[in-house]
């Protein structure tokens, strides 16, 4: 039998994402679609990439229209999401989109996003250590962040390893997709296009303690992460160049053989070749990330780079590899595997 | 039991993509993938986005190698698909997705391509009328071209409602992956960002003669077309502009009568609400494509345009679909109906 | 003694590049810089490319502020320049970058536009039979909208040699700079990128009637046109393509003596070697117009492209060199001739 | 009386560039342009955007053809500046774009470009302590590499003032022009648009050793660089992400004092207002950089972002600025100071 799904926040680039890769999926019957300011608004003018939609008209995110479901997906504004999910019941899976009930450190929270923290819920990274078993069986999950997707995996590895030292120094380039749909001047594609703009410079963007909650853990030391954000003329994707101090001693057959062990099983996270390195293109569309590391012997440093779809692994794909998991489901359902090049 | 099917020239755009929709595709076991002068090297390094098929090696486009397959799919330079069909035996479904056998007057294959006409074979097009029934069971498919098909989509349903005079103009503006992927200095991404260029001008482009010979059974007279194809700052998709001024007494009603006939129960092929216009985006990595129509009663003219994404509708979606036709398969079978958006 | 000139509306794109140009013009000193909601802030943020004026705060637009200058340049939303023009004084020349004054017709600008038609100034298209000696010594300029720059330079000749029927076709492709930098969604990079995307089709874009009135006049007979616009993703450029059926007898020698004739004296529209054709990137931040022009002899049409910069040609240079014709000045200085390419 | 100015290699981007500056120098007359496999090819067929010297046809890059000009500029590919530099005598000004004549140890040269080393000529950045006033006279002038002036751009101040570690990491974006004009698969439209792709990851791109050689002497300590190149889509630009450790006490404020000291007198290079991020597009077309930069307190690092045109200020703008300098000109003659944008 199918399962029925909600979206809360389909006219967004995280909902409309969610209901492609969901159009795919074989268990999957969609049901209620919800919008803000959109509800009463054909999908097919929102999001006309979506054919078989076209004609579902948004209705406004209130209980009563999310009620029924057996999966909720939230794209919803920072700071919405705790309220539905509470009216929706606790036998209701709610895959949270959004950055409510990522972090684990109410203090972090409260510098960060500068309000209430909400609580935690758990993390949706399939490929962290424990994190698997864990998702089976929840009812909330919290999707990483794109940006923490990207740095993760390429860095979490290393520090599994004992390889690197807890200082990381991450900068990543995100297509303009990854700042959402709301209209500003500076996300112009006049302004966008033949520009590369860095912002969130300098330790301040909310992602970087998600980044630090991640690695802490799996390197069993406190990490320190310097995050460096960009923004790159192309719609998709997040290319992440991770770097931090080789441990002494660490050896480029070290580095290869913990990458090998960490992502040798797993579904959507490949090592590449060899002096291959990943290129945004190549992970288009689909829930793959790529990754390669390399040891710098001269600076001493371990390079580590990784390659998303911000929109399918860094979202809606993470999204649903986590659904998946927490159904019992097999955990590649309904998600694509090649990326959609050139 | 699974078709087993073999890719010559899976090294290039048109290849390539026709192994991204196969690798989809429920009946289908992927067989030899060959190359020119890239046999030997493995997938990964020149596709790197089709995963599952990364460590599989090119071998030599030879009779012996492309033996033994139920379906061998052609994307060869002009003038090699001949003699690879006829070693092939009349009992291998061979498709062709390139220009070879989609003409059917020598005449005009002569003087576009300037060497000897090899043939005519079924074109694929089945949105054309008594095209979808012809190509059942058939064992040689001519893939139409990336432009006539974006043409013919758009202009057909007036020219066979009888709606429109038989002098068409056509422009369109294509991605650069319509170009291929042989390397020319036009073709470097700091030539193309930033710019339009048209090519081809003045009656001389190859796909003209093909809009014509779509266009002219239909209408039942002869078409004449002026066609301006131009590159855009983009690697997919084709907006096509056509216009034909509107035979006397045409309403706007007429118009819309006719598309919603030809394209009401069409899979693919999709007629807009009124006032809302195909743009490329919206078909990115999907085999729709998006068809609107409007009178310009003060020139009068009929304006349709239509967006495809020429990968895919355009060539290797296409192919897949008259192949599904071919072999009795549904039509939609391993083919994407949303497109990858933003 | 410098001449003293101010810009209203100098945080928009036609703003920007009528400053960009004033920089380098060595005749020129620049006075108050006006914005609307803008006034009171630095231009430095909101125009980061001109470092010269960086610490220029912008006043509100108001009679008080443009007062005492030699030229004002206007880059206002529609319905607000014959106000400020009045309240400026009949010395002071006026060069509007708005549509207000540009159409003759009262009756096409009150369908086109839905208001009371303001009036109609000298049509500051130099190129134009007639305009360049009519321009000296004016006091009030209409800048010509940049559609109609693009489509009138490349089809005029044509129609004043008498060798083009008077039906029309032109489709043209525009950078997003042209839609301006007010934020709507469609304009986002997001959904820009990898996108085309045609609007007002089918007769209603608003610079079809200027089109009609340019080329009317040098064609002796009523001139209908049918005109496209689609958006392309790039910042900067327009490729206009342009054709109509050649009058009987029409050689291709004939048209190349018309152009030749039309143009071989001008500074900055350029008549391309034969099989060359315009590309936008070609005149990126330049003042040239570039035009190539061919008969289709199976069409009987003839197709004339053309390719500008929107920003420069389109607006701010045109507006530029017709203030220098108009104040007796070199009609190039100040201008670039030299596309910034790649 | 005009400098006659050659320019070998005119047919690639560096050359292209130099001619586009030299066009609007005043005091510059063109004189021989040179070409490879282009020699005997119309300019107007390989820089379509350089209309004033459309009609100038390439001759071979030989020493009569350079003999008897005061300056030359090289953009040749790399070994080949040695040869024509002796033979033009030592009254010629040859101002090298290429990397034969940057790095003084030959070591470092032997080790990434893999070739005997050349010497070693006067390092073309004014910008750097010591290096303005011995320009002035120099017969022979190495142009910085793109990525190494921005980087150093970035950086030299906080080392000048001592207060940054001696291990920089160097993460920059790059515009496609910066890889040539040579064809490469890599390099097509199709292939970049969409894609952000790293190369020469771990230590062993050439501009490498290039930074330490320019930072070492202002930190007065070696100083180890770990860069990491990527090209994103958009053909101008580069974006250089720079940081390193604060020494202990450092403030924001000290760093803040640092950049200004360095750079307040500067006519092209230009430290932001707080909070103000330099992005590519502000400086397109231009010699400007523009550089901001951040103490991170939690992660204890300097984080210092510059942006450039990589053909102008990254290499033929600073080659016209050096130029300017060794003449006794004025050395901001010629250059460009206001961006293109959007």
């Amino acid at each position: 039998m199918a399962l029925r799904v909600a979206v809360a926040g389909a006219s967004g680039y995280a909902g409309g994402e969610v209901l492609r890769l969901l159009l795919s999926h074989p268990e999957v019957e969609i049901g209620a679609l919800t919008g803000g300011s959109n509800a009463g608004t054909k999908l097919g003018e929102l999001q006309p990439h979506l054919l078989p939609l076209a004609d579902r008209v948004l209705e406004p995110t209130t209980t009563e229209v999310l009620a029924g479901h057996d999966v909720v997906f939230l794209g919803l504004p920072h700071g919405q999401s705790a309220a539905v999910a509470e009216a929706l019941g606790e036998d209701v899976l709610v895959v949270d989109c959004g950055a409510d009930f990522r972090l684990k450190d109410p203090a972090d929270w409260e510098r960060f996003y500068g309000s209430a923290h909400a609580g935690t819920w758990l993390y949706g990274l399939p490929e962290l250590p424990g994190h698997r078993a864990a998702l089976k069986g929840t009812k909330r999950i919290a999707v990483p962040g794109c940006y923490p997707t990207a740095a993760t995996l390429a860095l979490f590895p290393a520090y599994a390893a004992g390889l690197a030292e807890p200082e990381a120094v991450i900068v990543a380039a995100s297509g303009t997709s990854g700042a959402g749909k709301s209209v500003k001047t500076h996300l112009l594609g006049s302004e966008v296009m033949g520009s590369v703009s860095p912002y969130g410079v300098g330790g301040v963007h909310r992602h970087t303690p998600e980044m630090s909650q991640n690695l802490t853990p799996v390197a069993g030391e406190p990490v320190t992460v310097s995050f460096t954000p960009m923004l790159v003329p192309m719609s998709r994707g997040i290319l992440a160049t991770c770097s931090a101090k080789a441990k002494p001693g660490v050896t480029a057959g070290d580095l290869r053989a913990a990458y090998r062990a960490a992502y040798g099983d797993e579904p959507f996270v490949h090592l590449l070749p060899e002096l291959q390195w990943p290129q945004t293109k190549s992970v288009a569309g689909s829930n793959n990330a790529l990754v390669q590391v390399v040891l710098d012997e001269h600076a001493g440093r371990i390079i580590a780079i990784s390659a998303i779809d911000n929109l399918v692994k860094g979202t809606a794909g993470g999204a649903v590899q986590s659904m998946n998991i927490a159904l019992g489901l097999p955990e590649q359902l309904g998600l694509p595997v090649n990326g959609v090049a050139p």
